[in-house]
């Protein structure tokens, strides 16, 4: 099990706000999982990877795919208090889902480092 | 309503791996608070702010101050496959509290930008 954050990098956030961000997105798509994806992944350590979208389109295809596949998805939104507009799309966050499944969606793209 | 997460910016983690660490903080943090202050904080849309530990100690001690003011609280180890030894301190995370029972502990330290 695993969960996956895809971050629109064209955003270049600083990193405390793309932590933030991250750490919303993590949140969110925990929450949409069923109660035995959510312990499953709790009872491996949660393991989580960062990864890089390079477009805002990218991440809402992304999304499509995942809720088609029945992964926990959850396109981030920023409130746009201060860095970004309003509305813009920071991140997805996808899983926790069997690691097969999500690599099938995720797996070409780069972490982020 | 709020989450907290103190970050150990001593170890200049590269922006994936720490917004990976601040995910895991604020996942294990919300983990550990009463059903009530969860529904609150997800009523009022999860927010929070990642923040500057100076070092390790620092959070340790913020970490035994939230635990003695029943705030929930999370120290994150890296599992070390990376970047840091195994069981590095990475990150705290706090919350979600009321903002004045946080901000009684951790006002004094600097957004991390």
């Amino acid at each position: 099990m695993k969960q996956v954050i895809v971050v629109n990098v064209a955003l270049k956030l600083p990193k405390g706000k793309l932590a933030a961000q991250v750490a919303h997105a993590a949140v969110a798509a925990f929450l949409e999982a069923s109660p035995i994806a959510k312990q499953a992944w709790l009872d491996e350590g949660m393991p989580k990877v960062v990864l890089k979208g390079d477009t805002v389109e990218e991440l809402v295809k992304l999304h499509a795919f995942a809720v088609q596949s029945h992964i926990p998805a959850c396109l981030i939104r920023d409130a746009g208090r201060t860095v970004v507009p309003a509305g813009t799309i920071t991140c997805l966050g996808l899983g926790p889902a069997e690691d097969s499944t999500i690599d099938a969606l995720t797996g070409h793209l780069k972490l982020l480092s």
